[in-house]
């Protein structure tokens, strides 16, 4: 497909292309315009009938909009951004730099730019920002009838029609009633008698992974934001908790590879090194500094290891096996409080569970790992200096270091969440450098009491 | 709240009870039930009116699931069975064991029977495991009035109205129409004339993961599934699709911390012990074995440690560092190949940013590290045997294996995606078994060249 339009574009033959557009969903155009040179991309998007080329725009990725904005007419630029919802909108005058958001501001009508900066206002992580304002809103004094004319009047730039919401004169949320309620209603019931007054609803300043979270347990199409005088003031709606979700989860899985978090809106190939180095190279650095300590402990024994050198040999074993033990109880812990599965309450049970799963996964690598030492260094390998004590001191390091980690690893992250930090960042990395540090010691203390 | 339930519920004041669970939502009351014992669950569920009763049902865990079905008549078993949607019934009867499915398979009509059958006849990863069989199809040739009036005839279980489907006699699927076209539309115009005929679908096999992308990218409430002639036989929701959304991820990140993926439907604090240890011990014992490989390394490099003990002390910094840095590459990766950022094609570009920003932070932390073992271990800490040379070597050293480490990283993932396997597998603990045995391996062999 893109390949024909390649063609197409290189013999100017810009109405077929229109032609095969037309046809195409928003997000594909999207993604073929990505990969046209300037300034083909104007010419093209200029082709694209006026509601169509607004779609496809939101689509785009910022740098793409970017380059589009500064090449469009101050004429082309108010048409854009008055067919597009108004969340939609902000997400992209948030991104773009001061010069660019002034200019697109200045495009608005007086009513839009109000209402724009009074969604910039809000934090970043907060329900406010992800909200539209565009819902329809209804009376509980009015009929089905006269809900159908209202979504037909001012139904046509609504975000969603579905969920219908009705507010007193005062603006207070009152209930709601969804488009299937109205359409298996007769005509002439009021609303106040089919509406749902149970409603779910999030609040301007809520965090917004919490309300992505109220969509899964809801299983919803939209939910009300209301201000803090219980005010309706906008609406979220399920496609954007999804890309909200996505980019918690990306922002949970850099956290836990110790990245810190890049803006999620650019995609891994358009991310310069520079950017790339710079979320990678704070935690190198920290974690490179903190095996400091784990290296002064070896300086301490340091007059063990050199007359039995054979003990060396086991470390690299010694610390993975503790670090992949605690980084598994660490993210299982991480995902079951990202998902609301458990609370800093079930602290004890938690840590009773991992110790007993810890005892059985530490007991049983003891014990493999004895005979395999048995067999394969001693016997079969003939390893130097190695010998049965020496293969009993290993495993029963490799017993407590399991259990150490798993209990640190399920620990940290629910200390983390309790002290309002993000557990996310009590994963792998973290966890290692400390296990590494407790299993060396116990190793050296063990083997030092049992081999010297 | 669920506090003076349970007390409602030990003064067995059950109306009281009724009262507050008529005002909560299904999945709220679902949780109260989960802390309440046997045989209470029973006689509270019985209070519910038939509807919320089968409502809450659903919205329970399996185990709860179970401990119901075994205690209902037929009778309530057919009533619960008869008022859930399709695919739910269908996920319910999956996680059951076979005598329970059996005896829910009896309760339910003929009709219903041969659908469930069908359904459960997908594969567990496939669109077919998730989607529905109710839907509202029209033909091409009714008007908006019919339409109206059909999906008030059979929309009331139907799991969504919001999107309707067009078929022909054969019913293949010729077009879409959503309720908002249809409450915008005059009510004599044709469907034909305002059906979207640009259908985004899935098929019956297709991998659901992929399918979840679809929602994520067109911004949809609802898929249509057809089979391999092309016949709708079915529809995903958007709320479906997020659960799938969840358990993927869950699903990658268990395989990126080493965990075997176990059952998500089971919250972790009702995983049993020993469930939980059957997850995590095979890779434990995986990574265990092949750590072997690294102690096999030092040992072939023991005389030159046993000379030079003070290079044991940098082994764990060296080797931690490689593994952050390489999961760092390989997270970043398994999240953009996950969300379809890149694909094996841009293998290269991948490969070239990585060596690029894995030479930046290399050179940083080599330079860093060099002037920290300068200042701290020799001229503070006055370290035995540490020289500006051991300070060189292993700075050397660090970088050669940042930009390996992030290589390997970034080449593994996109590798295995090539090969068909999943790219979560490669992550952290794997790459850092392998980057160990290559940096300590540089390690000797730069140390053995410089400093013997």
């Amino acid at each position: 497909m893109e390949k024909t339009i390649f063609q197409l574009l290189e013999n100017k033959k810009f109405s077929e292309i229109k032609t095969i557009f037309l046809d195409m969903n928003p997000a594909d155009i999207a993604a073929c315009f990505s990969e046209i040179e300037k300034p083909n991309d104007l010419v093209l998007f200029r082709i694209l009938p006026k509601e169509l080329a607004s779609e496809v725009f939101v689509e785009m990725d910022t740098e793409m909009q970017k380059d589009l904005i500064t090449a469009f007419s101050d004429k082309e630029l108010k048409e854009v951004m008055n067919d597009i919802y108004m969340d939609d909108a902000v997400d992209i005058i948030d991104e773009m730099p001061a010069n660019v958001a002034k200019r697109i501001l200045a495009q608005a009508s007086a009513g839009d730019r109000k209402l724009i900066n009074q969604l910039l206002a809000y934090p970043e992580d907060s329900a406010g920002s992800i909200m539209t304002t565009e819902f329809v809103d209804l009376k509980a004094s009015m009929t089905v009838a006269d809900a159908f004319e209202r979504i037909r009047k001012v139904g046509t730039d609504k975000e969603t029609i579905y969920t219908c919401y009705i507010i007193d004169s005062s603006r207070h949320l009152k209930g709601i009633v969804t488009a299937k309620d109205l359409m298996l209603s007769k005509s002439d019931v009021r609303l106040e008698d089919i509406m749902n007054e149970n409603i779910i609803f999030a609040a301007t300043l809520q965090n917004r992974e919490e309300v992505v979270q109220l969509f899964d347990r809801y299983d919803l199409l939209a939910l009300p934001v209301v201000d803090n005088e219980n005010r309706l003031v906008g609406i979220i709606t399920v496609d954007d908790a999804i890309d909200v979700l996505q980019e918690e989860i990306s922002e949970d899985f850099e956290k836990m590879a110790a990245i810190t978090p890049t803006d999620n809106d650019v995609p891994y190939l358009k991310t310069s090194v520079f950017e790339i180095f710079r979320s990678r190279i704070l935690w190198l650095l920290i974690l490179m500094v903190s095996a400091t300590f784990t290296g002064m402990i070896i300086t301490s024994f340091e007059s063990s290891l050199a007359s039995l050198t054979v003990l060396t040999a086991f470390m690299p074993m010694l610390m993975n096996t503790g670090g992949n033990s605690g980084s598994q109880s660490s993210v299982t812990i991480i995902r079951a409080l990202s998902l609301g599965e458990i609370e800093f309450r079930d602290v004890l049970r938690v840590l009773w569970k991992e110790t007993r799963v810890s005892v059985l996964c530490g007991a049983c690598l003891a014990v493999l790992n004895f005979f395999k030492m048995w067999v394969f260094d001693i016997l079969l390998l003939k390893t130097d200096g190695l010998t049965l004590m020496v293969a009993l001191v290993v495993s029963a390091t490799l017993f407590f270091t399991v259990l150490i980690a798993k209990v640190v690893g399920c620990a940290l992250p629910i200390a983390a969440k309790k002290l309002g930090f993000d557990p996310a960042v009590m994963a792998s990395p973290f966890i290692t450098t400390i296990v590494d540090a407790i299993s060396l010691t116990i190793y050296f203390f063990i083997a030092q009491a049992v081999l010297f």
